[in-house]
């Protein structure tokens, strides 16, 4: 794909400050441009680049001011950040625009498929599935009997869903992630464990991301469910019967027990631990490696630590664990002191 | 599938009240029934759901006595919760009764498969490996050359055994399971790392259950073990030459280094990390998040922290912790009022 | 695989003590040593068991002194243990050594292959894919379109490699890995988060292992690099931007935030957390289950803790933290006897 500097002031309602013409084939940062690049600046911190850049051309917000001679061209929007996100969505969005069955797959003869949709080779989609629209799943992805597959979802490869499950609309799914595995239910019996079946489901709703090899287990009895504007990150366990709501965000390698509710706009932190069957409220935050152990009541409440306690309480606390050698200090030189004045009172 | 009240009683050996002509074609909870559902009564503190359950059929223990009138027909038993989860087992076996070789699946012709195997679409079986009867192999699965696995055992989509490994009967291996991967082995060699091969195997006993994600390597010589009844959760990682014991539980995202040997009957929390070549005795428990860094000798310990120690002491020291601004502010209490005390007495 | 004594002597130049013609066909540990199996002895503190072991031959030092007759034929060499890692090795190579296009198979045309490849049965390989010399790409694994691939380099079962990415000469990925899956990179806009594209790729340089279902993200732009040499394992997260450096060794679970950049020879132990936008200097050590909030430094500092600090002074201030309660009753009997000193003098 090349694009002149006119087309891409044209996509994005800019002007051009130098040569229409000059043509660019690829994206980089500004301080890795090469000959035929495109890039842009948004960040002041990283102006001094724009001088040297061998990018052929710049976006720039529309009042930056050079304090020196730019070799490359300009093209100059109202927001270069926004505007260079919506180029390299076009990008990816072109890149990614597969269609069509490939072979060999599988589709049994009771699933149903909207238009425009791409079935990757080596892909196996189950009895009654029904998938929506524009729907991609990748080669070697899986979906079991009786799965909904909404609009315009992608399924990158290798993704596993068992049966009964359903996912919305622009939902995208990486590789490697399982949806609706067994919940880890087991009754002890005599000494060892019974399997308790579990024959809910897993419900994704729209505008949901899961990233790499994260494990979504179905619920015992109804329904896991990951609201609407759900953003989960890689190697993230999810429990059977958890709700995540909407528009809350986990960094990778957290775990979420079983029945826990976590409310809206919250934000989790990488490789946290959320004990079963507790409510976290909306807004909540939790930093990095953290342990929740009991529910969390308070909207918008910051915490950390394992168990884990408000962030400021928790900092001033970590700072004083590290004194702890000079507090155990200033105890014995307590006792000898007053030891001493013991003695000399006596 | 639909039963009516009549069937369902005369499956649990319980009792009809109400109609039993009543039909039903699906499960839910009590608090989620809805006309045409079976749910059940076990938990006292879910009582009042049944006076307004919409649910058409309700297993309850044959003692329960309404204290207002219930719409619904019930069905009593000795046990409702056991009679439930046996009807959910009853449901998901026959929900999971896949049988037949779908195709393109690959089986080596050296390969042997016993009566009534499933074999999925995409699905890899290797040179030599044995098959035992009704075994499950959902499509997308990998089962390297040599591999044994025995009867009734479930290998869920995209579950990847690397050569030489042995799988007991009755084994559930969920989606993304890597059974076999190479033990971390390397010896430093000149500034760099050489690999040291891996050429032992893991061998799985009967009746275990693993979770998606997992990952169990293969031992460098000799096997790592994973005893019959074990129950892993998704994502856990279990290094070259461990052993888990008879009937240990372990939930998800827990990690155990190489050539650590886990007693029976243990309950080891999520996101727990054990060092290796360690011995941890049979029936200890340790917290989520804990980090086990030396052998636990005592039979029945339960531990928590990173390191780890006896959990009352933990918890009891992390509430100290919690209160380190206040013993910092007493001793600086301490500090003033000596100082103060010495001058008066000087 | 059968060798007489003799045949394993000449290969790693040693001398043959006892019956040169003796026939081995396994490899055993030496207190696992059975008939027909050869094994080692390096590690003084295994001696005694040379005494009984079943094992058909033993390879051992060449200054190895019997106290006690020996049963079984021995090989002596310079060293033992690298003499019997060579041996593993080349078992494990014929074991691997597999070849040839496997049926059914995916390979776009536009794609290019060189010599004596391995590709399994349900491989994708998509466009303009270069694939090395003895590349071997076991089933069901995934290449998207545009990657490289060099030379002698193994993709065990299920690897997915996203499009556009760049894997070196004798890398390994083991089952399950995810490479160039998008980072997560997500912008809040009016209560909800809009995808920020993902367009950059992974570069893995030569002599690379990768564990089973670890995952690295693509960059936003420009690379996520895993230098030379690396060893990661299992269930590792290494997220967009991320570059690791030559020789560094990182064990499972561990995560590593956004375009963080670690060293050369670090040494990291599993479960540790990163967070993004550090610079971890050459040399460093993180023990396991630490979490690392800011850069270091200083070449070869060890660190533990979450946060982490200096390893001595974290294991030194962890006693303290133990012993909580008994400084904390320290404190108390301290304000006791002033309070009695005071009520003394006053």
């Amino acid at each position: 794909m090349e694009f002149t500097a006119q087309q891409i002031a044209d996509l994005l309602q800019g002007i051009v400050e130098g040569n229409p013409g000059e043509k660019v084939s690829k994206l980089s940062k500004i301080e890795e441009g090469s000959p035929g690049s495109l890039t842009f600046l948004a960040n002041p911190a990283y102006t001094h680049y724009i001088y040297n850049t061998e990018a052929s051309v710049v976006i720039t917000n529309r009042d930056f001011q050079a304090e020196k001679p730019v070799r490359a061209t300009l093209v100059r929007v109202e927001n270069a950040y926004q505007s260079f996100a919506k180029l390299l969505d076009v990008y990816n969005t072109i890149r990614r625009n597969k269609t069509g069955i490939e072979q060999p797959s599988f589709m049994d003869p009771s699933a149903h498929a909207g238009v425009e949709i791409y079935l990757g080779a080596f892909s196996y989609v189950g009895k009654n599935v029904k998938l929506g629209d524009r729907v991609k799943i990748y080669p070697n992805s899986y979906i079991g009997d009786n799965c909904v597959i909404g609009n315009d979802t992608t399924l990158f490869p290798g993704v596993k869903v068992y049966s009964d499950c359903i996912i919305g609309n622009n939902v995208t799914l990486h590789a490697g992630v399982v949806i609706g595995g067994d919940g880890f239910g087991f009754q002890p019996n005599d000494g060892n464990y019974q399997k308790v079946a579990q024959i809910g489901n897993v419900i994704i709703e729209d505008h949901v991301e899961i990233g790499a090899n994260s494990t979504i287990d179905r619920a015992t009895l109804g329904s896991s469910i990951i609201r609407k504007g759900v953003k989960l990150d890689n190697l993230i366990q999810v429990a059977h019967n958890v709700e995540i709501g909407e528009n809350t965000v986990i960094a990778a390698q957290t775990g979420i027990a079983g029945s826990t509710k976590i409310g809206k706009n919250c934000m989790i932190g990488g490789q946290v631990g959320i004990v079963g069957h507790l409510q976290i409220a909306d807004g909540v935050k939790i930093a990095a490696q953290s342990g929740v152990g009991s529910s969390i009541t308070r909207s918008g409440e910051i915490l950390q630590g394992s168990p884990a306690f408000n962030i400021s309480d928790y900092k001033r606390t970590y700072v004083l664990f590290r004194k702890l050698p000079e507090l155990e200090k200033k105890i014995s030189d307590l006792q000898k002191t007053l030891s001493e004045l013991r003695s000399a009172s006596s």
